[in-house]
């Protein structure tokens, strides 16, 4: 039997692309979308959800989201230009990063972007120098580090004190952060943002990252009678890579952060600032999955067996780099007893080349497809050309149907720039 | 006073080119190129070396190893793509990879590639037909996996038994596969082939795998009365990355390997096999470094102070992916006291982006030029575009000239093939 996703045969995928492939359902993600709102948006009002870019930015992923209705958090002048592209509204676009260029902040600003995130005090006097020659307000949102740590992956934890990202939860520096934006006349400040981390399977960070900023709010309140706007809360929503992960609902993550917000809100005698979430891998983790062909099958006596494919980190640098952990089917013999423990190697001429340790698979053969799951966050946007191997497409899913949405690279494409 | 890099003014050519920017020097490529062939190649007979590919695989590169008389290890078919496309010999070509693909080997065998080093049984009967179907010899080396571990990183320790590289060293599993690939009428086994580890500081492995190999000559002898044309002892010749590396010379490195083999030879009473040696990171890794414009520079009271640069884990994984360690200077600083202990960040949203944690430099200010050294190998082979970011040009630095021989990728590019 053939493994089937989103109603398309995936051996059927890989006959007509090639592989390795890249397999996005559209079906999912605004399955997800409208998720986002029936239980955040319909169901709170004054909230707002964008897509966090970094994730799995490519034109017709801002199509969808455009259609769908959701905002985009982008990081670079490279994703800012992927979005206006193809006509994704500017005043929805949220502009991130610890270390904005010059010319990225001026395509911002000109550009007519929704809110940049503010991460550092010098930030506000490039920002106020390009909306005043510009003759425009710059709506921004400071990024706060709440001193939280959640316990995931050392490289995916970005809330902790000890951060390159966001402006130090010190009273000092926030009073002064905060009255330099205030006291600018090109830029309103409209509230703040935190990010605690990503691939959280409960909320207990952000929580307490909500607790951090509350207190924030109040001596705001009363050094400036300022009150926020907004309060955009990040992503970070875990997702189901293996069946080992059970993270919360988006519903049953979120609820306790908007009643403790609201809470707060109601208890200071203020209006509830609206409040924005910034959703990335949870829009798209599930909705992509790789194929590959199996290559050799090295069967080293009492240790181990390797199943090589035509892939491995340059489309998929995970694993070697989170150690993170995925689950694969053999997609041509999907229901099959699963009477073999196997890795699955990658191509590269690197040891750290392993997709998956210790996965029980049917008896595989050279010329099997393998499906590798959840491969759709942080596998296509952290892509590389290792050992010269050549971008996979994109094949989008909708009802049944494919589409090409991202052409595979030719080895004429992977050399144009070198002279 | 500013930083000079091979006759170079980092800080002019960083205003000349922007940052990122990768900047390579040919005269030290070209030192280390006559540096192998003083110690190595007029030194001992019957001796070939070629630059390992995945290191750093530029056309330019290729032209300037032509010149130099090397030969060229690919292990994919970008990389054979590359080099064949400025002319590069294909008999001084060696094709390596654990997996590699059908097209691949048809690409190998037609272009006339000098040696297939074969890493599984199944591929001497890929190779067989294809060679048989153009009526050519094709000459392959086996890859052994000798079972040596050396101590460096694990992502970079490639010679042990539990290995996706090579043929096990198994007494049943050798034999079989030695007798195939002397059974094919289209296949010429020339020799065999390891590859232990790289960034060794020593060549305690490199030793060890001789043995190894020694102990299976006298059995190939006794079994099929073969003696091997040539032996590949791989490269992973350690560099200085940092002040505490202290690599051996390569003549101290190399030297006690080639009496290892000289002897065992002589005691066998045979000729002694050609060897080939497969540098990579050694010829390019010092020959590079990266400049980058300063950012923000975030104080942390009582913590930390990370200065922001305008690239990161995009242009360089290695610290994210092995923990691998840098030196910096600021280059328009350059020898001026080192009064201050920093964290240099990355651009990217992702914690793990950081370059290079607590090293010394004078007093950094935004604008500042930082020039991160020996970036040669692995930086522009293991590049991406994660956050979008675009690519980094390549400049070359010849008795203090430059010359472009990457372009920066513009943002037209980086979403060319997305539709």
């Amino acid at each position: 039997m053939n493994y089937r996703f989103y109603g398309a045969d995936t051996v059927e995928l890989a006959k007509k692309y090639g592989t390795p492939l890249y397999v996005m359902s559209e079906d999912f993600i605004v399955e997800r979308c409208r998720e986002i709102h029936e239980s955040f948006l319909k169901k709170y009002e004054n909230t707002y959800a964008v897509f966090a870019g970094k994730a799995f930015c490519t034109k017709e992923m801002c199509r969808i989201l455009k259609r769908e209705g959701l905002g985009l958090d982008v990081v670079s002048g490279g994703e800012l230009y992927t979005a206006l592209s193809v006509g994704f509204p500017a005043d929805k676009i949220i502009f991130h990063g610890n270390n904005k260029t010059l010319s990225e902040l001026n395509m911002a600003v000109e550009s007519g972007v929704g809110r940049i995130v503010v991460d550092h005090d010098m930030e506000l006097d490039i920002i106020q120098k390009i909306a005043e020659e510009a003759k425009i307000d710059a709506s921004v949102l400071l990024r706060i580090a709440p001193g939280v740590d959640p316990h995931t992956h050392r490289y995916m934890v970005t809330g902790q004190a000890d951060s390159k990202f966001g402006i130090p939860n010190k009273d000092a520096v926030l009073r002064h952060t905060v009255q330099k934006a205030l006291s600018f006349n090109n830029i309103e400040l409209k509230g703040f943002h935190f990010h605690v981390g990503s691939q959280l399977l409960d909320n207990a960070s952000h929580l307490k990252s909500v607790d951090v900023l509350c207190t924030l709010f109040d001596k705001l309140n009363q050094w400036f009678d300022y009150w926020p706007h907004e309060i955009n809360i990040g992503g970070g929503y875990g997702i189901k890579y293996t069946h080992e992960d059970q993270p919360e609902q988006l519903n049953a993550f979120i609820s306790p952060i908007m009643h403790k917000i609201t809470e707060f809100s109601e208890k200071s005698g203020k209006k509830r600032p609206a409040v924005i979430i910034e959703p990335g891998r949870w829009i798209v983790g599930e909705a992509g999955i790789t194929l590959y062909t199996i290559g050799y099958i090295k069967r080293i006596p009492d240790i181990r067996t390797y199943v090589s494919v035509d892939g491995g980190m340059p489309d998929n640098p995970r694993p070697s780099l989170y150690q993170a952990r995925y689950e694969a089917v053999i997609a041509n013999k999907y229901g099959d007893p699963l009477t073999e423990k196997v890795t699955i190697a990658g191509r590269c001429c690197e040891s750290g080349d392993v997709l998956i340790w210790d996965i029980e698979i049917p008896e595989p053969e050279p010329g099997d497809i393998l499906a590798v799951k959840a491969t759709g966050a942080y596998n296509y946007s952290m892509a590389n050309n290792y050992n010269k191997l050549p971008f996979p497409p994109i094949v989008m899913l909708k009802k049944g149907k494919d589409r090409l949405i991202v052409e595979r690279q030719t080895y004429e494409q992977l050399v144009s720039r070198e002279l």
